[in-house]
C-alpha cells in the first residue's frame, strides 16, 4: 500500500480522495489544509495544517491552485516525499519540471508535474499522434466547459458579483467564450460587458457576455475535448487520427493524479511530465496481466 | 545518427524505408532478404541475405511474416543487435516479450515487440483510457479495411484462386467479414462459400461471400479503428473517452517502427511492448523542445 497525503482539499482534493479510496493499492495517511480551513473539512481522515504531522508518507499529491504548486512541490521533495501535480500553467510547465528536477534529485525523490488531463493525458495522446505521423498538424479543441481561470478573470471585474466563462470549441483550436454575469444591483450591464471583452483575457477570443440572476443555477463540472491530427507517416500523407472526451473535469484529474502516484513511487529520482514515463506503471496490478489485457 | 537495418521487404518494410529516410536521426545501412527474393528488390541500398554482411549495425527492424518473429529476434539479440517489431498475434506477446527479455539481457541489447498500431499505439490507447478511468468497458472496433490474415486464410480453401476479406465494425467489438473471392474456373462458388463460413476463421463472426473477376481491383491500403471506453474515474460514472483514426495500413506502421527503433537504443537492456517505454523517446528532437511543444 503507497501511504499518501492529499494537499489541499477543493473540489479536486475531494476527487483525489474518491479515487485513492476506489484503488487497491494506496492507503490514505490524512489531509492537509492551511489552517484557515482546518475546521471546514468534513472527514473521518486524519487532517493537519502541517505536512510534518503525518508520518512514513511516501507521495504528497497536491492539489491547490497552480500558482502555489511550484514552492509546496520544493518544499515537499525537500522533506524527502514523493509529489505529484496537475500544475496547468503550459508556458511554465518545462521551467517548473527542470527546478523541480534538480530538487528531487539532490533528495532523492521523485515528482510527476502537469499530470492532470490538459496538461496531462492530452499531452500523451499528442506525443502518440506525433509518433503516428511525425508531419502534420494538431488541433486541440476544448469544451464545451467551464474554464475556471476565464471564470476568475471575469469575477475580477469590479461591479461583477458572480462569474461563469463558458469555453465553446469552435475546431481549429478557436474558442468562443460565454461568459454569464451576475452583477452587482449598481452595476451597469452594458460598461461591465465592454469591460470584460476589452480584457487581456477574453480580447483574443470570440466572447459574448450574458447577465443571468443567479451563476449557480448553471454551475456543471462537465468538460470535454477534441483532439485531432491529419499528418504524415512516412512519405504518406492524409492520415486521420482523433481523439475526445466528454468527462467530469476534477473526477478526471483526481483520478489521473492518482494513477501517477501509483507511479511516481516506482520512477528513479527526478521530475517528469506524463510522456516520460512508461504509461504500465500508471496502471495497478501486474505487468503480465495488465499486457495481456491492454496490448 | 542510428545505424539501422531493415529485414524483410515487403508492404512494411517497404514502409519503413520511407519512413528512416523522412526522419532526421537515421541512417539505412542496408536491407536483408532471403536468398530468393534478393534479385526482386528495386532500391540502390544494399542488400544482403545475411545481417552479418553490414556491419555497426544498432537497430534491425524486422518486417517478415508474424510467424518468423520469435525465431528471427532471438537470433539477432544474440548478435548483440537492438530489434523491433510489429509482432501482431495478441496472445502470444507476453510469452514473446519474455523469451525476449531474457536473451536481449544476455546479450546486452534491449528490443521493442508487438510496435505497430494494434498491438502498439492502440495498446497505449487503451492503457491511457485505463489510467483516466479505471472500471469500465473498452472496445476496440476494426475497419473498414482489409484484413491479411483473413485474406490468406480464404485464399487457402481449395478452389479459390485470389481472396479478399474486408473487416467491418459492427461496434462493440464484433466485426462482419466481407470476403470477395476469385475462382478457379471449375469451382462451384456455393459449396465454397459453404466452406469459407464454416472454416474456425470465419465461422465466429458474421460472414457474407461475393464472387468478383479481379481481386486486384479491390485493393486499397486503407483501414482504421474506433477505440471507446465508458468508465468511472474515482466515483464519478459516465466517463466517455474515443480515439479514432482512418489511416493507410502500412504506413502506419512503418512509422510507428521507426518510431521505435528511435526509442530502442534508449532503453536498458530487456524487452519491452510499446506501454512500457515512456513515449518521448520515440519523437526525435530535444527533450525540451518536445515538452514545449506537446506537454
Amino acid at each position: 500500500m503507497i501511504r499518501t497525503v492529499i494537499v489541499g482539499f477543493g473540489n479536486i482534493g475531494e476527487s483525489v480522495l474518491e479515487a485513492l479510496l476506489e484503488s487497491p493499492d494506496f492507503s490514505v495517511v490524512g489531509i492537509v489544509v492551511t489552517n484557515s480551513h482546518l475546521l471546514n473539512i468534513k472527514t473521518d481522515l486524519p487532517v493537519a495544517d502541517d505536512i510534518n504531522k503525518f508520518e512514513n508518507v511516501q507521495v504528497a499529491i497536491l492539489c491547490t491552485p497552480s500558482r502555489m504548486i511550484p514552492l509546496l512541490a520544493e518544499s515537499i521533495l525537500s522533506k524527502g516525499i514523493n509529489t505529484v501535480d496537475a500544475y496547468d500553467m503550459h508556458s511554465g510547465i518545462y521551467e517548473l519540471r527542470e527546478k523541480l528536477d534538480k530538487i528531487a534529485k539532490e533528495n532523492n525523490t521523485a515528482s510527476i508535474t502537469a499530470a492532470g488531463w490538459d496538461p496531462g493525458t492530452d499531452s500523451a495522446v499528442r506525443a502518440l499522434m506525433e509518433i503516428m505521423a511525425p508531419k502534420g498538424i494538431t488541433y486541440t479543441d476544448f469544451g464545451p466547459g467551464m474554464s475556471m481561470g476565464h471564470s476568475v478573470a471575469a469575477k475580477a471585474i469590479k461591479g461583477v458579483k458572480n462569474a461563469l466563462s463558458m469555453t465553446i470549441p469552435l475546431g481549429t483550436g478557436l474558442h468562443r467564450r460565454i461568459i454569464y454575469v451576475e452583477l452587482n444591483d449598481d452595476s451597469d450591464f452594458f460598461s461591465l460587458s465592454k469591460l470584460i471583452k476589452e480584457d487581456d483575457y477574453f480580447a483574443h477570443d470570440e466572447t459574448h457576455v450574458i447577465q443571468v440572476s443567479d451563476i449557480k443555477a448553471l454551475e456543471d463540472k462537465g468538460h470535454g475535448v477534441n483532439i485531432s491530427r491529419k499528418g504524415v507517416s512516412g512519405i504518406t500523407h492524409n492520415q486521420n487520427i482523433k481523439f475526445a472526451m466528454s468527462i467530469n473535469n476534477p473526477a478526471l484529474t483526481g483520478q489521473v493524479l492518482v494513477s501517477c502516484a501509483r507511479a511516481v513511487v516506482k520512477q528513479a529520482p527526478g521530475c517528469y511530465t506524463m510522456i516520460e514515463i512508461p504509461l504500465i506503471d500508471m496502471i495497478p496490478g501486474d505487468r503480465e496481466s495488465i499486457i495481456r489485457r491492454l496490448v
